[in-house]
């Protein structure tokens, strides 16, 4: 970590760096504000055009970006991450054009009241302002995080990982354009123009100019910047996901759904981390779902009484309940019912998203009220625990935090909200 | 502030005592998940009787307060905020009863979709957990703070001032008799029974348990509350409020905003402490106003161009534009028009309330799109800058923050919202 009492004079250079990004940022949000949703929409859909016509510059760059993630040894997983090709820009461009028909998420009217003395109160939406994000080795974050920053009038800082520096700036520069053409600001999509990690201790520490940071990779990198920020954080740090199989789950639905939330990709946060099962359902159930697990390569610890049912589970210890793998690896916990359940799931989880899988709907609604999560689902795969799924276009991150009150904080304000998803077996494919 | 390293023993009980509390007041706020509005309501409303009950107790007990304020030399200012008569009592007890028949805040579907592969998507209104309340002495906080957190479902930690803690341990003590009589946990509202200052840094190192931090107070509490916890505050540090004046502003109007806007309640966080005015409205209007403010004793501090309009303004120093001052005071800006206006206000203001006066409706829409605060009025005084005034019922502060995001993180979840409040000349009685 760099500390400001002993920046060497390279690091002053940083700072400064990202000071004048972050107040081109601060003023072009001011701007960006005066603008209608029509304008922000044409500029993304510029954007898209951009990005399709630089295909060749794009695929330039990202070439660099490649032989110098070879030359560092990243994995073959990484590597993937950073490779664009023809479909991946296509995709970019598509996505670009996904956010831009979205209604317009400002200037809402949320709520609108008359007071008995003639004054007519209307809540209405507006921007974050400056918004950093600092992210991995992933050059369509870049397309992604900076086109949501633009559909809701907020400027983007871009951090990206080191080694996407080259395909990032080819990228940020198409949406720059697309800003030009349309007379925006070019301030407010902008990516940090150097490798050196000074930069994002930098971006941490400058509360003046930079509203919210919006961490996005491994969790080394968001308790970096969850302890070192001066700045709120939109992040979750962990996505320990819990599927629970209730007594009357239908065996069928719940064999797809744990497969699917377990096995679809392992290596993201809606992945399941953890298996709660009744006792009633773990003796016909659990075996046939070891079955499925091992054939896909999965590694299984559970409880004694999950060892019971089936001698493949390996024991458990008490770190499992609490860990996120993201990987071939599931815990299995066996419980009396629902209360149980509950318990566990509220005590060992990370409050990200979980599911139950039963017909009875009246055990479905408690779980789904009790279980203090982002998101909770019934009949459906934790893998949907993400913004495209839900409709919204694309998303910048999850958030497990709950703060969100602006202006009088009266009882409406002390609340939060959770996603409520009910389905009827829904399997990502 | 005391850190955990340098503990002495009692110093530790403290520790225990406040981490006894917050753990009754996190299994309490699971129990309170689970209770429908009007348990809660009815909760409220026992407390309203009980503490219309209990008056000659609390009397007595704010009696031994006020001898320990006397004792300590508390202003008489401060005195009568600590102060408890018959009137008083009654307004709290109303309070409870007003805050119980508002809409359940809990429960609400904010939003509901089904997507097209029949997954039915709601968000629904959750409570926020266990809400730490930090406060002076007031006792009246104690019921208001109290009230709206059970009315929301969270449990409420309530550290009122030293002087306060005979009184609001009684006041605590007729919620809690409300609690117990509807069959609901007592832990959902307590109050800290020390006067030790240790037990306000306990709390705010103990992000395991509690879930939200309020500071009510002065800049002194807040700042510090803000620098020590490590638990999410909802706060506003300043309240550095704008009066604008524009050319077109009816002139009686502007000269009962601004009497009423400054002077009303000095003290208050919506008092405005900035007079903003168009120079082509300073030499008619400014001396009008001057009159009214001088009359009321207030003195008046102006850029060059308002003392040229009025000689009985002193000159304003830099450190006036961003001063609140909580007193008798007011700095005047004259300005070319609502650009500049709404430059200097988004500059040197704390982006919590501001107000222009005119009768041009496209410039009001202007500022009121432009000016980046939490509350921005048209046509109304700055004092309306309170929860029970929106009808709210009450309020547990105002906060001028504006993270508020959970779960996915899509365009939506970038954008917080301002009060747009549109008057047609209304004074705060």
């Amino acid at each position: 970590m760099t500390n400001v009492a002993t920046l060497s004079d390279a690091d002053t250079s940083v700072e400064d760096i990202v000071r004048k990004i972050a107040a081109d940022a601060k003023a072009a949000s001011h701007a960006l504000g005066l603008v209608d949703g029509e304008t922000r929409n044409a500029a993304l859909q510029a954007g898209a055009n951009a990005i399709r016509d630089s295909r060749p510059s794009i695929l330039t760059a990202n070439e660099k970006d490649m032989a110098f993630g070879r030359e560092r040894g990243l994995s073959d997983a990484m590597l993937d991450r950073l490779l664009l090709v023809d479909d991946r820009i296509e995709a970019m461009a598509k996505g670009l054009e996904n956010i831009a028909v979205l209604p317009d998420p400002l200037g809402r009217t949320i709520d609108e009241r008359e007071r008995p003395n003639g004054l007519k109160i209307a809540r209405v939406s507006v921007p974050l302002g400056v918004i950093g994000i600092i992210y991995e080795s992933r050059p369509n974050v870049t397309a992604d995080a900076g086109a949501l920053c633009l559909k809701s009038g907020n400027a983007a800082i871009l951090r990206g990982g080191s080694e996407s520096l080259h395909s990032s700036a080819a990228i940020a520069q198409c949406l720059k354009d697309g800003l030009r053409e349309t007379g925006l600001p070019e301030g407010a999509i902008q990516p940090i123009p150097t490798r050196d990690r000074a930069a994002v201790g930098a971006m941490l520490r400058m509360s003046d100019l930079i509203d919210f940071i919006v961490p996005r990779g491994g969790r080394s990198l968001i308790e970096r910047v969850m302890e070192e920020s001066r700045i709120p954080v939109i992040a979750h740090l962990d996505g320990n996901c819990h599927v629970y199989l209730h007594a009357d789950a239908d065996r069928q639905m719940a064999r797809d759904i744990v497969s699917n939330a377990k096995m679809r990709r392992t290596g993201i946060c809606g992945a399941a981390e953890s298996l709660v099962i009744d006792e009633a359902a773990a003796s016909d159930l659990l075996p046939l779902i070891v079955d499925d697990l091992s054939a896909a390569g999965c590694e299984i610890r559970g409880d004694a009484a999950a060892q019971q049912s089936d001698a493949r589970i390996v024991a458990a210890s008490d770190d499992d309940w609490g860990a996120e793998y993201l990987d071939k690896i599931i815990s299995v916990r066996v419980v009396e019912g629902p209360e149980t359940a509950i318990d566990h799931i509220n005590q060992y989880g990370s409050h990200h998203t979980d599911s139950i899988v039963t017909q009875d709907t009246a055990i479905a609604e408690r779980f789904l009220a009790n279980i203090d999560s982002a998101i909770v689902l019934h009949n459906a795969s934790t893998q949907y625990a993400d913004g495209g799924e839900f409709g919204m276009g694309a998303e910048i991150g999850i958030a497990t935090g709950k703060l969100h009150a602006r202006g009088p904080v009266g009882a409406e304000q002390l609340t939060s909200y959770k996603y409520v998803v009910r389905g009827d077996g829904q399997c990502r494919p």
